[in-house]
């Protein structure tokens, strides 16, 4: 049992963010500890980062995802992973982000502190460094009862906004306007668990076969890639719109149209049996561990291998095809020979998926 | 009179964030006319930014205040002014900002305008260009009325991240350690505008010469300063904390002792009357057009020239003499001839200031 004292300081309070003794002691003790390196250590205003020629690569995300951990992951890992991973479609090596927390007073210490160990943790696996951050306190809120349908729990607890700063590869040449009628489209790995999995969470659903979110850094399977010699024309990660948002930009920016094979799409029976209960189409669904890859078509077979080679691409898959027919259409190629339009989602099926 | 669809696209509404149709029409219709330029129109993942050789400094800092807009100001001049002046401080010229955006269910897209078109006058008068950004939404939420004292009103609207890129001006020698006794510190203007403006529309307090914030992109100014040939040894901007805080990360560094003299510290007497009706001391009250200074002895009359021949330095004064005296102490030096310590603040007197 604790005392009533020793309780309060155990979760964020307002004055964690007011600048004086409390919010150093915050950093000092909860902050820098897991997060610890050489450029971090000084909390000056920013850091210094030594930078030969070359083009810099900048992004930003912000995370507000709800419930702050869910199977396979959690906020931080999903911070971590899509800045870099924004870096890694722009054909840039990660170097370095940033870390602007924003914590609901209330928030238990504790889970900060697993949020963080998640943040060092994934960091660690891209091989990028946090060198700079900032920390905000709001007051703790309640949302009405009556949007209980899609509301998260009382307290949001957290939200993350990572920037990154990455370098340019030298020799790559992505550019959507590059993409030509005949090239193919690859993705490299099954499709929609992360948004199933936080929409499964939300709604109390569990399937035998566990869904588990798929945020993972991609900047080495992504290097893997780019250095195996095929013509990589354009990178996305289908994050918030799912393939459906990816593949409209394309037809969109291209005037060109994509024939997508629905039994080429790896998407895993969990997944599928999960997205029939809850109502969602899998290819509008958030994924935050995939990255689409239209490749010219002589060295497919080349990018294929170099993505199977990872293992966060064994089950890598040529799933659709560039073409001129006209108008310029998305469209699905059914199991039974049919045709459907995909179309962009028009708004939140989703709401607060990343 | 508007009937109900056409209101509802009035606000912001959670699909805004879905990533779909609707998320598009905001970006293309409400964020990227004001901000357009050359880097950010191809909304791609991130912004390529060419870089010949020479150090990066890279910052960020979150936004939380409320009001979103006040006096002299709002949200998105903070946002920008705050993180060009981290990297002033570091030394930097500032090259490109990023912008995350974390909207609130309910905002009025008049609102997020009036900030967009704010954000864009203030970079411009940085000379700083927005290259990327990122916009979430999340569900309008309640205050318990239990906390009427501190509380903002029911709809934040929005909360705000700038991080920023800036290229380290050759032959800057910024270190903290650098600091001896015999320095001298100096400020560039008045003292405690900020908060005290904030605080004084929180409450509903209105003084027969106005309170205005005092947020300003610095860049300009500090370039002046470094350009003047002066020592200068270290730079910080008195945000959260306020002066105290900076003057404590000082004498906590180099284990050096700080005499501030009351009589030079520029305080206007709105603030001071403020102050007093608030019951809060103006060295502790964040400011976010101020900039810190520690000067060689032999340089200051150069480094006041220098800042005071920009318009954001025409208050300028020497406040404090850096000392050897032991034990390490922050006192000031009051009207009469006594001495009072100043110590970091504890914890929040002002919440969710900046």
């Amino acid at each position: 049992m604790k005392n009533s004292t020793t309780r309060e300081i155990e979760h964020v309070v307002l004055a964690h963010g007011g600048g004086g003794e409390l919010m150093a002691r915050l950093i000092r003790d909860h902050l820098l500890p897991p997060l610890k390196n050489e450029r971090l250590a000084p909390l000056t205003d920013g850091a210094v980062l030594p930078w030969t020629a070359g083009d810099l690569v900048f992004t930003t995300d912000s995370y507000v995802v709800t419930p702050l951990e869910f199977p396979g992951g959690d906020i931080g890992r999903l911070a971590v992973a899509g800045t870099v991973n924004d870096l890694a479609v722009m054909g840039a090596e990660p170097v370095a982000l940033s870390l602007g927390l924003i914590l609901e007073e209330g928030l238990p210490l504790e889970v900060l502190d697993g949020i963080l160990a998640s943040i060092a943790a994934t960091a660690a696996e891209a091989g990028v460094t946090i060198v700079t951050g900032d920390t905000k306190v709001i007051e703790r809120r309640k949302k009405p009862a009556a949007e209980s349908q899609t509301a998260a729990p009382a307290a949001d607890g957290l939200f993350i906004n990572t920037a990154g700063v990455g370098r340019r590869r030298p020799g790559v040449n992505l550019d959507i306007k590059r993409i030509a009628p005949g090239d193919l489209i690859l993705i490299n790995g099954t499709l929609a668990d992360h948004g199933l999995t936080i929409m499964s969470v939300r709604n109390g659903i569990e399937f035998e076969s566990a869904l588990r979110t798929d945020a993972a850094p991609l900047n080495g399977l992504i290097g893997q890639l780019l250095d195996c010699g095929a013509d990589v024309k354009f990178l996305r990660d289908p994050t918030r719109g799912g393939l459906a948002g990816v593949l409209a930009d394309i037809c969109e920016a291209t005037s060109l149209s994509i024939d997508v094979a629905e039994d080429q799409v790896p998407i895993s029976r969990t997944a599928r049996h999960a997205a029939e209960m809850l109502g969602l189409d899998p290819l509008t669904v958030a994924n935050e561990g995939k990255v689409v890859a239209v490749i010219a078509p002589q060295h497919v077979e080349q990018a294929l291998r170099a993505l199977r080679n990872h293992p966060l691409g064994k089950s890598a898959a040529v799933i659709a095809e560039v073409t001129g027919a006209a108008p310029p259409l998305v469209e699905l190629i059914t199991r039974v020979g049919g045709r459907r339009i995909i179309q962009r989602p028009y708004g939140e099926e989703l709401p607060r998926i990343c």
